[in-house]
């Protein structure tokens, strides 16, 4: 047929056939193959990296990427379209989890071939056509009734509860539709309540949101209920930064008084139903057949969504309002899908963990697998969970907003004119950078503190103690404004806003700290437990910032431990992927409440480790070096 | 102490200190017994009828009572004052069900020693106070679970889940309180809502109201749940009335749109207000401590209470919107308690098997009885129950409005004026009479239309068939206005009004007919069970109009079985003691929807005995005289 291609994606080996001009991401996604993208496809975030093997496609190359990958076939999945039949190959690093299609059959989250589990599709919320045979003198029973019998056929035996106003609209209901209605009902541990009954068989359409509510971005996704399959995403920055870029900020806003609250909680729900609209607008669909939502993400912005007090979150001993929250009605919050649509919270453990961690952490296999594993999740704060289906300890390190740009003279967030990716040739001579966005730089994402610290130190031009050496840095050794040695990276001339772009003496200093925090996060969580690194079978990394960490230079600077690096694994957006399991499977949502409850908050303040093993963190990449192996037998130049 | 008087009731042995001037009620009231009264103490229903053993009295005594009962002490509780120390007999007849005090030892309901019933006090909703210890570093769990795990320690374990709008308040609350606050707990089947945190102890208050939900009168109950004693009670008449004083004329109203449909909810609402406000004026407590409604009533009351559609009742095939329905939030139906509390409605069985029928059958202790019993409740339509704890059969006979006073040309509801008993002293001499409110006779209530027939029958002026004969009458023998052939009861010269008061010839008719479908329907009920009235350990008699029935009347017309009498007892309003049982009893609560599930509906209307049982039953008392030994030993005169 012309104008028809043939999208062949591997290794999945689905075949998808899409009209020529179609977005690789559009087609993946009616492939049911779920790619990562941050920025809601707008080629900004670079996560949607995919390889055409065969065929021809327009676009989506752009300098984001090397020459040698523009070469291998790489494009953006967002802005590449369609011009042939195509073999397309996705790596891993741009699936959301590798969390395809649920079903009877296929596994839903295939765990590096350690604990493969079968999830049935199971949705929070269902939808049931019935047709009710009509009332007569020998079965006369009321109305409702007639409904649970029917129900009660369909669905595990379970007691059903259904509100007034529904109720008041059965009777008429049923005998408009002579009996042909459609149940919706939602998961309510115990009870399953009968949301909804609509006229006609409905069951056509079930659709939820899974949304990941992080301090700087909100992602959604659009999930069909019917087969787990996801049809699309979007994200945007959240918009309560107006309040305060970090989290403390926000809770201070929110802590003046009722309407600062309101400030918040509407912000949070403005971005929500934002991302709702565009995404019912690109799939065409309709808000009221999204019956629910399910929402993760850290434990204040879950309290700044429902409008719970946040303000104790910030004082010792830090208490939270509510970790664990029966489901709500999702219009109770602002929420614009269904009327009488469902918003189901995943549970939070503590003040600094939160429902995302918990969601990773069952998401990612951690909690159900039998060998143990770690996960780090890095961002303002580093978690790190430890554990198997027997035990589970969690810790946060206070790392600061240095990796995600913040702090640092000029950090900046991985948004348009980010340096995300940089090479030195030697200690003055810089090789090769990217920016999101191609555009003239404009200042450093996080992930280019990371390569550019693992290259001063491979050049020499930065000691192990993380002094910056300025006569190895030549002419670009100098002083910044503020009167800090500097190592240049970008000179004025070249940078967006005339700016030049360089890393002082201080903004070394709170990287170090920021990695030191994090890596003995690690490490005291591993001694309160009696076990080493070698302990683990692997090592998980997550986080929207370790989705696009460059990992051997992470390594490097002592941020992740050093092992094999086949035992350490990135898992991309691991809170989303569980908000889906959770979405798709109320046994998944159980088990995550259950995580919830088995996850142990590990104090690390009042460790008396803590201190000396950030202190010998503090480091590059490790006062110990006998930690790091392969990073000392490589070890070279002024520096080492 | 002077003005101090001190008030023995038995058989309770039950002592109360009250000062002088008290109500007999208010008394009773204090000392835990529950005495009925339909009218809310006007001295109207003459059914808070005791005896004063000894010690001085003021007032309550009228032309309700006989000479002889005047002699013997007797007197309304609600008119009757104290004067001195008083000892106090309660007879059977003047009691709730016997439903005095619920506490950890005593049973709450003796079922005439057959099943004695041991009920803890766990009302629907409670009380819980807690002090909460301050969380450290060490337990900083969120507020939420800090809560639930200390009420999991007072409350045994079950899954707890509270609303947003609580959980909101919780953390200031809790934090204001310094931990000491009262949790408010509804049962929820496997869940506890805690429906509200109140700060400080508020436990010293718990109260709720039973109701009783009649097509023609409201009662309603003011319960301490602390101790499950009632403190008093208020009843009104169905303010519904307004738009049909029958249940098909209020649904056809109700069924002319949303607004007819809100009509008969406000008037329902309203009343059940009012007798609230009432309530709590008399007793000095506060709306806000009334943590919870239970209501029972007819079907169709039960539905235009809640707004639920109620015509396709009075259609074939007879089928309600609801019948077991979840808790609802009181205030969503417009009752003024507290602004969280919750609306309990004991489950319906069909549309004419209402709550109080199953109230009623549990209370009774019929349905869980070792014993196979009877319950007859009396009323415009006859409802008849047989069973055990083994099984339950029920069944409805559309007896039409004659017993309360409907249909017949002088009928007239049991209000002031009505003429309530009567006695002939020969065919043509009426020996006496007593009217509600001692007032000027303006018309016959059922219970003297019970008593006329056995009376005419007696003294020969109507036969078997029913046939007034005229010439026996004599001088009271004439035509009605109507042209009918009438017996005069009261001449118009004596009457209210000035108008004559007698029975005419179709009205006798009607009585015969609702009497007959009465007997008839318990006759077919049993035959259908291969039971026999011998086989019945009990018949009880419930229902407004049963509550001042002369027994042995109503077997002399045939209405009620030819029973020795102590196998038949009156359980006066069964249904309001059923509604107690479940405000107090989280188990009786769930045991009253086993007994609804339980409760096989027998319809009559299909059963090919019927007609004939109904045709043999339109005879006084029946054209098997067999049937009724006892009554045929005493055939005598003209009649017989």
């Amino acid at each position: 047929m012309p104008g028809i291609c043939n999208i062949m994606f591997q290794p999945d080996d689905t075949i998808v056939a899409v009209r020529a001009g179609t977005t690789l991401l559009d087609a993946a996604s009616r492939a049911g193959v779920a790619l990562n993208g941050l920025c809601g496809g707008e080629g900004l975030c670079g996560r949607c990296r995919v390889r055409i093997c065969r065929g021809e496609v327009t676009g989506g190359s752009t300098e984001l990427f090397t020459r040698e990958e523009i070469q291998a076939g790489y494009v953006l999945a967002c802005e590449g379209r369609v011009e042939s039949d195509l073999l397309v190959e996705v790596p891993s690093e741009a699936r959301l989890v590798r969390d395809g299609a649920v079903g009877e059959v296929p596994p839903l989250l295939d765990v590096s071939g350690a604990a493969r589990r079968q999830l049935a599709l199971e949705p929070l919320v269902r939808k049931t056509y019935l047709a009710l045979a009509p009332p007569t003198l020998d079965n006369n029973v009321s109305d409702l009734q007639r409904l649970e019998q029917a129900l009660a056929r369909a669905i595990p035996s379970r007691e059903f509860q259904m509100g007034l106003r529904p109720t008041r609209l059965l009777p008429r209901g049923l005998r408009k539709t002579e009996g042909k209605v459609t149940a919706v009902t939602g998961f309510r541990g115990p009870l399953t309540e009968i949301i909804d009954v609509q006229g006609g068989d409905t069951t056509r359409s079930n659709l939820c949101i899974a949304a990941d509510i992080g301090t700087t971005t909100v992602v959604c996704h659009l999930v069909d209920c019917r087969d787990g399959q996801t049809l699309g995403q979007a994200a945007r920055y959240n918009s309560q930064a107006a309040y305060g870029a970090d989290v403390i900020r926000r809770i201070l806003h929110a802590s003046e008084g009722p309407e600062k609250e309101a400030d918040l909680q509407k912000a949070i729900a403005g971005d929500l139903n934002e991302l709702v609209r565009e995404l019912i607008a690109r799939y065409h669909v309709d808000a009221q057949d999204i019956s629910f939502i399910t929402a993760a993400g850290n434990t204040a912005m879950l309290h700044l969504l429902l409008g719970l007090p946040a303000e104790n979150l910030r004082k010792e001993p830090y208490v939270g309002a509510a970790y664990r929250l029966p489901p709500f009605r999702a219009a109770e919050i602002g929420l614009q899908i269904n009327r009488r649509g469902v918003l189901y919270c995943l549970p939070c453990v503590a003040g600094v963990i939160g429902a995302d961690i918990v969601a990773g952490a069952y998401a990612s296999g951690l909690s159900e697998g039998d060998e143990v594993r770690m996960l780090i999740d890095i961002g303002t704060n580093g978690e790190v969970v430890i554990g198997n289906r027997d035990f589970l300890v969690c810790a946060s390190a206070s790392a600061g907003p240095a990796f995600e740009g913040g702090e640092c003279r000029c950090g900046m967030r991985a948004t348009r004119g980010a340096i995300d990716h940089l090479r030195l040739a030697g200690a003055d001579h810089l090789l090769s950078y990217s920016t999101i966005g191609s555009t003239a730089p404009a200042g450093l994402a996080g992930t280019a503190y990371v390569d550019l610290l693992a290259e001063m130190l491979r050049v020499g031009v930065l000691d192990r103690t993380g002094k910056i050496d300025r006569n190895a840095a030549g002419k670009r050794g100098g002083e910044a404004e503020c009167g800090e040695l500097e190592y240049l990276v970008i000179p004025a001339e070249q940078a967006a806003y005339e700016k030049e772009i360089g890393i002082t003496q201080g903004d070394v200093n709170s990287i170090l700290r920021a990695k030191g925090a994090i890596y003995a996060a690690a490490r005291v969580l591993l001694r309160a437990l009696s076990l080493s690194f070698d302990d683990l079978a692997e090592i998980l990394v997550a986080g929207a910032f370790g989705n696009f960490l460059v990992l051997p230079n992470a390594v490097s600077i002592g941020l992740l431990p050093d092992v094999p690096m086949p035992r350490m694994r990135f898992v991309g957006n691991a809170s989303l992927a569980g908000t889906k399991l959770a979405a798709l499977n109320q046994r998944a949502y159980e088990d995550m409440r259950r995580v919830a409850d088995r996850l142990t908050y590990f104090e690390l303040s009042t460790d008396p480790h803590f201190m000396d093993e950030f202190v010998a963190a503090c480091f590059f990449p490790h006062t110990n070096v006998e930690l790091f192996p392969s990073v000392a037998a490589g070890f070279s130049g002024k520096g080492w």
